[in-house]
């Protein structure tokens, strides 16, 4: 019996569903997320695909676009199976790659461009990219990067007219050249098998190597359709790249919005000002971000503001906004949907789904609803908070703490070269997230802590998570983040770092005496460090870093 | 190179991409529609899932009955591979049958209750059932079709309060009795590979014996997928039954409006008054239905009536309704969306995707854009108008006829126990509809005539479906219908048999002289028969029977 209440049942190899009834060419076909292309340049081949600045192309102009792209890649010597990496803000050859890398055969492995060279140097030459498109500011760590591997990388370089700065070159050749020569007789590839690989995504890594994370198309497929799914979307959505295409390829909404025959509105600065003038000029349906799009937006000077009449959706990831920036952010007329995910689930796999009755309760209770990370995905066939010894789910009492597990479609074809990592994450026939949860009675999920950042003091469990979302309730504290610091007498105890708002005169005792008001107190910080918080590339907070300095710390403190 | 532009290109097997990344329990599942009802019953327990009358069960209660019919049928002896029938017009009963059969390893075969006993005979046997569920309004029949088996079938009566005749019993034990006894401690089954069937759909087959149609779980759930994409679909529709959900299992509504968290309104009787009174009180915002819905609509005497708010959306399938209707149905509040397809791809396969532009567009004009068959489902990965001969696509002139292929997810299993006719529908790697159509400059596919309906006059080839529109605009006739006539002279000639408006005094020679003035001459009638049109069990005029009257017609005629 598997935890959602079912088992397998196979029909017998005599029945007569069974014989005369394979798969033929005509009654089964990989699912891919390449031909959504098509199928919308074909229906709607004059509606506005792409809006970059002044530039804007239809999709009969995109779908050009993407099979030159391809046809170039394969004139460079790209074929199926090789690896083609990218460095790009989201600009239209980042779109455009999504499409034509698979469409030449090849797996897209689009880099963070906070990455330093030698993150980059590592994971061009795990990723064993042949070419690389470099966006021009970027050539600088590219550059360096390129000098730190041993393989032979082709650069097309990207030189975007937003780019204000120097046009540096990498290689000899541009991408718009490689389009422009690229043959016009090449026929386009779509995977011979739903399970081939279509994307590599690498984990930021807050210690050791980045993994290679492989995502198939059939996972692609039907990840797009999930977004569609989870959000409701109509026909037609004008979406804001607002979120990194590199991050996760963009939760997938290259291929999501494709689906709908929707325009991308393209960003290479992720600003207020840009953002209010999106909205206002183009006007924006749809945007994902992290919690800093909305304090951008709601903390935006009168200046930068501009009115927009229409509903605006917003999804955002792993982290719920506090109630008071929920509350003015759907002031502005944006309707906050709340996701969580991982790079391995291609992106968002929950969702806090929106219960009406919601809209009655007191704004606190009302954003502690829509705080949980919520049920599965329709596309995920497993979401279970389970103790990862036993792998039995936990008893949905809003308080036990167990490990969040997924399986199914959404779920990643694994780790590239790492048999070992991914023996170790799919132990039991379930994804283990590393995200510790509880299960509330109505089957939210909520994350109470990553399993690494459990504080076991005295034998209880502290959620770091908990601790820190009663420093942010201060009023004076700007950031908090909580480890754990050997304790003498209770093995471990909460060691908070926090960053105040300037000119706050708040003391280390205040805060304690705060959290103390706030929490059970065997949960409240026995110490408190002030000063800013180190973090990634991709802006977490890098908390290996704290537990480090936590552990050094003078036992007088 | 397929006729999409593309070719396949599989990874090589020494790819890294191809190592050690093999299906897991962890990142594998069969797609199935069955999830569906777990993750909304999981996530929305409360929501009103079924209205029928005064009864409404809740997404819990239509998950824990669809559960126990699951049970009730393995206590029966159900086994995985194993056909349960169901007669049922559409009730709660027959909605269950589509989460409770599958849930029981078994495969769904809903009957349509317009059938004689013989040919329910014939599927009973044919289809191997072991069960019958039997709403007892059909009771008569189908005793009459058991005593024509040789099968010994276990028959479960429905009694739906509904029903107002006699509750005649076939066998000992009733749906609800079904239910209360079964046991909890049963688990239902998913399936254990996506190709497994789940449901049996016999073609009304207008000569010969009808073919069973097998879909397949993966179908099943890409289908219900591609009804929420096609309509833009968001959360919580209610969707009024008014379509058959015997015919292509309600075109998959079940499955869909289950995904999407919606509310079934069931319908015993399809009439005006009810179908109004839905529109008010249960505030249905989708239906779909054949045009005559749409005729009982407009032609509602006002003691029906009832006013309603909100936006109803339509989907009505082959063949379009003239502009006049459709402008009154849009007068109502009512947007239509034009679908095409056949029992073999899950019902409609195409749609006839709406531009923004076309509103501005003379009535005229609009209605016949509208009438078009359109575009691929996103879910259908090809659809082509190809010469069967050279399975070459037609140009897309909208002239050069063709017949309309199909290939892709939502192509049928096959046909059971007929692998002869599998071949033939399967020739060439594509799916052939026997649907003759053009293509026209913008992609849309329009129907012409089914391959059997062409008719070749002097070696032209003339549409009886053109010609059938020519003579509905001929303000006396009610219905018409055309057939090939043989003719010494010319080969065939277009043989018309039409039904007159009460009191009308209209003569064939006028007819044809009508006919003369809409079309190219050789295309007009010769022949002109008058009276009422004979009709299958779901209303399809049995063109077999007009082609034997015409060849039978005196040549004086």
């Amino acid at each position: 019996m598997t935890p959602t209440g079912f088992r397998t049942g196979a029909h017998p190899p005599a029945s007569a569903y069974e014989r005369d009834l394979d798969r033929t060419a005509a009654n089964h076909a990989p699912l891919t997320p390449l031909t959504f292309l098509e199928r919308t340049a074909s229906v709607y081949p004059e509606h506005v695909a792409v809006v970059h600045g002044p530039t804007r192309h239809t999709y009969a102009e995109l779908n050009d676009r993407c099979r030159r792209l391809a046809a170039g890649l394969a004139g460079l010597g790209v074929a199926p199976g090789d690896t083609v990496a990218i460095m790009a803000p989201n600009i239209p050859p980042l779109l455009e790659a999504h499409y034509g890398v698979p469409m030449a055969g090849a797996v897209l492995n689009a880099l963070n461009y906070r990455l330093d060279a030698a993150s980059i140097a590592f994971i061009l030459e795990h990723g064993e990219a042949t070419v690389l498109l470099a966006d021009s500011e970027f050539a600088p760590v590219l550059r360096e990067a390129l000098a730190q591997t041993t393989r032979s990388i082709q650069v097309v370089d990207i030189q975007d007219d937003a780019f204000r700065g120097q046009h540096e070159r990498l290689g000899s050749l541009t991408y718009e050249e490689l389009l422009a020569r690229a043959d016009p007789a090449f026929v386009p590839y779509l995977p011979a098998d739903e399970w081939q690989a279509i994307a590599l995504n690498y984990t930021s890594g807050t210690t050791g190597n980045p993994k290679g994370v492989v995502y198939h198309h059939r996972g692609a497929h039907l990840n797009a359709v999930g977004n569609v799914l989870v959000w409701g979307m109509g026909h037609h959505p004008v979406y804001l790249w607002t979120l990194p295409m590199f991050h996760c390829n963009g939760w997938c909404f290259p291929w999501t919005i494709v689906l709908q025959a929707g325009t991308h509105v393209c960003l290479r600065r992720v600003e207020a000002g840009t953002i209010f003038a999106a909205l206002a000029e183009e006007r924006v349906t749809h945007l994902c971000g992290a919690p800093v799009i909305m304090g951008m937006l709601v903390n935006a000077p009168a200046a930068e503001r501009r009115p927009f009449a229409q509903t605006v959706r917003m999804m955002t990831a792993a982290s719920a906004p506090p109630a008071a920036v929920l509350e003015k952010v759907e002031a502005l007329g944006i309707e906050v949907t709340h996701v969580y995910g991982l790079t391995e689930v291609y992106g968002p796999a929950t969702v806090c789904a929106f219960h009406e009755a919601w809209r009655e309760l007191p704004a606190a209770e009302r954003a502690s609803r829509l705080a949980r990370q919520g049920v599965r995905y329709p596309v995920l066939e497993g979401l279970e908070v389970m103790d990862p010894a036993t792998m039995e789910p936990v008893p949905a009492d809003g308080a036990t703490i167990g490990e969040i597990m997924m399986r199914g479609h959404d779920v990643m074809k694994g780790y590239l070269k790492n048999p070992e990592a991914n023996a170790t994450a799919f132990a039991g026939g379930w994804f283990h997230t590393g995200d510790l949860a509880v299960s509330h009675p109505d089957g939210y999920v909520e994350i109470r802590d990553r399993s690494k950042d459990i504080i076991i003091s005295g034998g209880e469990n502290i959620s770091s998570i908990e601790v820190e979302g009663a420093l942010y309730r201060h009023p004076d504290v700007l950031e908090a983040a909580v480890v754990a610091r050997p304790d003498e007498t209770w093995g471990e105890s909460p060691c908070a770092f926090v960053t105040l708002r300037d000119g706050s005169t708040v003391t280390a005792a205040d805060i304690i005496a705060h959290c103390r008001r706030e929490l059970a107190h065997f949960k409240a910080p026995r110490t408190i460090v002030f000063g800013p918080l180190p973090k990634t590339s991709t802006g977490k907070v890098q908390k290996f870093q704290l537990r480090e300095r936590a552990r050094s710390l003078d036992t007088q403190d």
